[in-house]
């Protein structure tokens, strides 16, 4: 059984060479200038966790978890184009640097390239894990338009939101590993509970992402702490502020999101504090992260192949960057 | 064998369907609706001849007809978006009516939903198939950026410019019948010759395009006469008037495009009259459709087997709309 650090090494190495035709240059070096800029690669990784959990990591484990890693990053630049974001890894976002059509165009052979790593596994797995791959794409293409329609809605509930993360997050992190599970040979039942495990610890890791964004060490987290709070975004926290407050408390709050005035950020997460958001937050994961530990419980196979999954869940949602 | 009018209208019947879930509609409706919109249904036609060619229509042939269909208007709404292009079939561009996300997102699902027909197709066919869409759809994109490119560069030589057509036009139409050519059971040999086909009959295609945009009937052509010239678009009769003209007249027409002047297509239309383009772009159109016919002639089975193609071809190159 291979560690998380092991595998990531180990997919590098695979994932570590052009994954497109020299020409034109215009179209295909930008997407690959950011390939290499990396990530933390953690949703290839759950493919070959996936594989390993049930059996030792097939050939075909390697280019399902690039198809993967592919999917990913595809979204990537197409949602900064959507988000109009100016930087992604620390760099100027795709769109950004060449232009929005060649980031559109650049996406749309990302996702074409994916599939021809898809079109390498063998023709007995390769149905299943099209079919699951297709159908989680759709879902993450849903996800992203119920966050931009959120954006523009005055408000949204707890459950709206929850399933928008689930779609945009939690179920490309369940897929992969039940896609390398279907490699693996895993029962349907097996399965089942791993993609529980995964969409579970996906809702998990989103909580903690919302409350890092505000209660984070500016030292550690890698972003703007309050960056959420600034952009208006709807988020776990401010979601349950907005339901849970006092009358008075959320006439101030919208007050103070409706402006961008100093201290902005400051001033939101005292209500939070007030209101307890921290802990609730904290809270929160805590459910989730049990309901993922319950179904990666239920999965029929010895503790100790569930050994690498324990501790990648671990240091996803404990994480303070 | 069917006639091109007889398998438009079964593919409708197979097509006229919803090939997305009901929610969120904000994602799905738009790009329902533009398929709805209709088009000329020329490639997955093409598909369902290539596979008659060779054998009786099979139960795959439907679905690759519907991802080629599918694939071919996802390059329509983000090309579209690219293009900044308000109107397209008469209605505004998906982008024009919904915004650019909805448009990206709903191209996006689009191509997934392209590839999940595909994978309805028998694993023994699948792999091949897959694999030639693949590289398809990557040569669609190049083309789509190479067109982008030419558009900011000063000048564009002929082989430079057909090769762009190549990839942006020909390749789709080709593989379109080769897909097809494939589940009816074709030889490589007679794969080949059928690609070559498209091929060349889609630089006709394009030649007759180029010629109808500048000379065509404006009671009898779809768009407006000229629109090229008065979107300074690098076309076959353009690139070769700059190549061929004396120096006074290049210089003249250089003048011309750079202009928004009143009178201008007429101007431009005067100058190519004067130096023969219209006979040359025919002559040009000819070249390209003896080259199809003869790798046609190529493809070993009855000629009587040929005939809905080659009526399919007169129609496409001899079209006055």
């Amino acid at each position: 059984m291979y560690k998380f650090e092991e595998l990531v090494s180990r997919f590098e190495t695979y994932f570590n060479q052009r994954h497109f035709p020299a020409n034109p240059g215009t179209l295909y070096d930008p997407v690959q200038d950011f390939l290499a800029l990396g990530g933390k690669r953690v949703r290839p990784v759950l493919s070959l966790m996936g594989n390993e959990l049930f059996d030792e990591i097939l050939p075909d484990a390697w280019p399902l978890a690039a198809a993967v890693e592919l999917f990913h990053n595809f979204t990537l630049i197409h949602d900064d184009i959507m988000d109009k974001a100016p930087l992604r890894r620390g760099k100027a976002t795709v769109h950004a640097a060449y232009g929005e059509p060649t980031a559109l165009l650049g996406g749309d052979v990302m996702l074409v390239v994916a599939y021809e790593y898809l079109n390498k596994i063998d023709s007995r797995y390769q149905k299943r894990i099209m079919q699951l791959f297709n159908r989680t794409a759709m879902e993450v293409c849903e996800g992203q338009q119920l966050d931009m329609d959120f954006e523009k809605s005055a408000s949204v509930d707890m459950p709206a939101y929850i399933h928008m993360i689930e779609l945009k997050t939690s179920v490309l992190l369940a897929a992969s590993l039940r896609m390398g599970a279907i490699l693996g040979g895993a029962s349907e039942n097996n399965q089942h509970h791993l993609y529980e495990f995964g969409r579970n610890l996906g809702i998990a890791f989103q909580v903690q992402d919302d409350y890092l964004d505000a209660f984070g060490d500016p030292d550690k987290f890698g972003k703007q702490v309050g960056g959420d709070i600034m952009a208006n975004k709807k988020t776990f926290l401010m979601i349950h502020a907005l339901q849970t407050a006092d009358e008075p408390v959320k006439k101030e709050l919208k007050q103070i999101m409706g402006t961008n005035e100093a201290g902005k950020v400051e001033k939101v997460l005292n209500i939070f504090r007030a209101c307890g958001i921290d802990a609730w937050a904290k809270d929160l994961k805590d459910t989730y992260i049990n309901k993922a530990f319950y179904h990666l419980e239920e999965i029929a196979v010895i503790s100790a192949r569930k050994k690498p999954l324990t501790e990648l869940a671990a240091y996803l949602v404990q994480r303070d960057k």
